[in-house]
């Protein structure tokens, strides 16, 4: 395809004002302070620790922020082939000026302090959304967050419900659960209620989401009040339960969850695909991996059963794609969401671009979504996505099928925003 | 590569004259009458109904076709980037004259009424398989199909199995079957009489295949009458049988079709990998889906046991193309056959299509079928399959080792005819 | 991308000096003596049957190297798309000065008779070595070879499991184990101290690897003496065990190499995911097939408690590529290991060299190894890979991250040798 015309593309699409629909931003510290909080993104420190830098070197505690960058850059060396590595460049290069080809022994101090100068501006992390062209960013909040203290309507609270799900076996969840909602849970009906006193504080504070990331081996299905009483009741008496019983609590849980999703018109984000702590070794957020023998087949009794709930769905398998496409193909309820963690990286997403805007219709398909853990991250993690997504519509779409670059434009639009505002009900 | 090589390849690979073998194409009504039996497909239905259109809407009894296909157009412009509405599109250029962008309110009703008008013409049939290049077409009959009334030699039967492998349990089944062939199915052998019958009816009318679709958990293996003669009798007496006893009646029914496949030389066609009503609320056909956790080694018995059958392969998930291209340069008897249903877009296309001319020997695929409704299909589906494949041998073959072009072209009217006419034994 | 940079990438890329990570070369007779040597590779004798040519015509006992050639020609034109054809065109150009564009009837006798001119004189496995630019070269020993008459600074002794993983149930191997180490195995302790026998003489006589393949059902998992005691003495009593037991043998095996590879630092290379023996009527090597339906989460346990053990993974279903990116991607130890077999396709060589690429720290990766049985396959296998190696350097990285030629070469370099020199420690 010809290069300029990807590019002109790929210039529209930057143009676009963003609403990020899947972050996991600290709305009390969104932007950073130091390359310390950039450089402690769980890509580096595991991709480091891979690459042979012994873990305790990495997390030493009471090292400083200073100390820290310094020690990540030994490594850097060994990962600069990696797409993360040029988000980092990217984000040096744009946000502070950085000139360098890598980032090294050399040059990395005088990068280190001017980065730090840069963000201690007092309007650093508006700057860092104007600059961004970034509106809006959805939360991952826990359950039992008060969000207050922070502008909700810039910082989009999502109610994420893993803990809920698979760890309600705690008593640590449970006490939590209790005093976010006062009630002490001890059989399905008090669950019920405490989840719906969630919903309400959730809603009520402009949440727009509901989340949850899931391990292969799960089945999301109904069960009876009968059947799960009596496990509740034991939890709640200090029992521990057995895998299969703490399992059928967990599907009672989501099943509950997805129950209120209908109630309150809330989409029901589902990430599907991750085992924890696979290497418990590693590094702080660098253990979690997947097993990709995952089939959504496994998820053919929720998708019936609610059709009023939107399930933006996330696949953690590059294999897991297929099935994606097939299912938002057909069924009115599931929609295509980004590009998650192992399966965010250009190789990937191209092929799983190419495939969604081939299949699902339009409407039905969130483009990207930053995953980030402090806001300098949306700008080279989207602008990645966008490459990707220039090239497809150039190719497929311009150059394959005749269509026009304003009509390609349109729907990389819509892919980037117009559907994130209907699908959630933000604008 | 070069777009010229390209496109002067794709230009040689549409002058060929095709054999299609495999339609679900009805030889009595074999071209469209109005717009609503080609945007009756079910993948319009169902694109569009997850798209958001209601299926009452969609499927409401008693509606006209011109009522229908008004209804379908408003939800078009949810689906103009899939490769399906593309179709379309190439349809209504090629055979009506449209000369629109997209298909809308502002311009459908001249659309219907002027295709109507075409389609109206005494030898529309002979027109579309003339500017088609279509010379002969194979069908999917039911087992009981009389194969009557039509000419054979352009619509040539293939005996379709579905119903007997898994719904032999079913009365109604049953009742065909007898009335098909005067056997009433009591136990193992009268199944064995029966099915001896029906290829003997099949072949006497020019039958050039057995085919099946198959779900993804199906292992066929060979079943002793001593083991299935017990079932089948209390099938007839009205029993029902669990589901485990219900698949070893589909095992011995599959393994006595795989056994007269091999005493009447028809090449079994296995459509390996679907789930049917998965979404029983979809539209009509737009109900079924996969499981990826399917592997051919499930099939392993099979080839072995039955090396004189000659077994096209179509797999559902795109994740299963590499165990397709492994299996069949390793099995004599098993060949790859196009790109099935949800694998059938280009993305996909093309990747096995590379995968394929690269590893399986040239004389054992079939590069494409169909898989029509109406004759108006081949068209678009061919020349969407042609494009992919002038991209592969322009970039692989020539540009990529140095073949000629003429030579490539050669290779190109291998997979799209020769094989079929040496595989199937029609030409 | 631009083909002239990809030209000048691949010219640099030809020039670097290799050292072949994984072969199965005879170092008592590592290059050819006639063409039979070089068709009678499993490719050709298996694609040419699957093609159609019976096994009996191929393998009939008593018929001379030509004559076994002259066969095999008969068969040629039914794969002369496959790249596995593309490799003997290329070796006959590159050694023999062999001009045709296919070998055929007409052909194939002069090609015969001036190759194996070529092939008697004295030096041919220096010319091969050198015109290959191959300095070193490992093997695959038996556990009993003793790695006697030949040079191994020049062929690298590789102790190779499988037998004693898996077969450790048969006599045979129970008596080679005891003839190569004079222990006689009767409990789980005289299986620990046979193998470290075995590995001191691999160690002593310069072995830089452990190696084994592996079948998709196999989980690593250690096994306590107790229980692994009682069923190696009723082997040794000349039981046979039920398929758990063995596999708790193989566990157990298994285990105690891992145990042997941390103390001996050897690297253990595990080929994940062959079926052996799916098609048995197949040709000699020309029987083993896959079931994609297998994770690397089976190995998280072996991950986890060998830390200091490196293990190169090759993975035989392209499918297993995302997941072995992403097992890289975390664990320190885990290493990406070539592209092997089913896999070792250009197509699918170009999609998982892509996402490693991107994504595995640039130390991690071990980019090729050739797997050949003779000499002369180096080098159109090598250079298979490095075409597709040259295309993503030029694409993904020179042109779409703007890293400068020299630094996409040194790239190269580093995963064609650096890489082999540092992980197994030779150079």
């Amino acid at each position: 395809m010809s290069d300029q015309l990807r590019e002109r593309i790929f210039q529209e699409l930057e143009s676009i004002t963003l609403i990020d629909p899947h972050t996991h931003i600290n709305p009390h510290a969104a932007a950073s302070t130091t390359l310390a909080d950039i450089m402690g993104y769980h890509y580096y420190t595991e991709l480091a620790h891979s690459a042979g830098m012994p873990r305790e070197h990495i997390e030493e505690p009471g090292i400083s922020p200073k100390e820290k960058v310094g020690r990540l850059v030994e490594g850097l060396a060994h990962l600069d082939n990696t797409i993360q590595l040029s988000w980092l460049l990217d984000i040096c290069r744009e946000f502070f000026g950085f000139e360098g080809e890598t980032i090294d022994a050399g040059n990395w101090e005088a990068l280190y302090d001017s980065s730090q100068q840069k963000m201690a501006e007092e309007d650093w992390e508006d700057q860092v959304l104007r600059h961004s062209r970034l509106e809006k960013v959805f939360l991952t909040n826990d359950f039992d967050d008060p969000l207050e203290g922070f502008d909700t309507d810039r910082y989009i609270p999502c109610l994420r419900t893993d803990d809920l799900v698979f760890h309600l076996g705690k008593a640590s969840t449970r006490q939590r659960l209790e005093k976010a909602t006062g009630i002490d849970v001890g059989d399905a009906a008090s669950v019920v209620l405490a989840c719906g006193k969630l919903f309400d504080h959730f809603v009520r504070n402009g949440a727009r989401a509901c989340a949850i990331s899931i391990p292969p081996d799960f089945s999301p299905a109904p069960v009876t009040t009968g059947t799960v009483d009596p496990l509740i009741q034991r939890l709640a008496g200090g029992d521990e339960l057995a895998a299969e019983e703490a399992a059928t609590v967990s599907r009672f849980v989501f099943w509950t969850l997805a129950e209120f999703c209908s109630e309150y018109k809330l989409p029901f984000d589902l990430m599907i695909g991750v085992n924890r702590a696979v290497y418990p070794s590693g590094v702080y957020q660098g253990q979690d991996l997947f097993d990709k023998r995952v089939s959504l087949i496994q998820y053919r009794e929720l998708f019936n059963a609610f059709p009023k709930v939107t399930f933006p769905i996330s696949v953690l398998g590059q294999t897991s794609n297929h099935e994606l496409v097939s299912y938002a193909w057909i069924f009115p309820n599931v929609v295509t969401n980004g590009h998650w963690w192992y399966s965010n990286i250009p190789t990937y997403i191209e092929q799983d671009t190419r495939s969604r805007l081939e299949a699902v219709p339009r409407n039905k398909q969130i483009g990207y979504y930053s995953d980030m853990y402090k806001l300098e991250f949306a700008l080279p993690k989207f602008r990645m996505y966008r490459r990707v997504l220039a090239g497809v519509l150039a190719g497929d779409f311009v150059q394959g099928r005749g269509w026009s670059e304003s009509r390609a434009i349109q729907f990389g639009q819509q892919l980037l925003r117009g559907n994130v505002e209907r699908i959630f009900g933000v604008n």
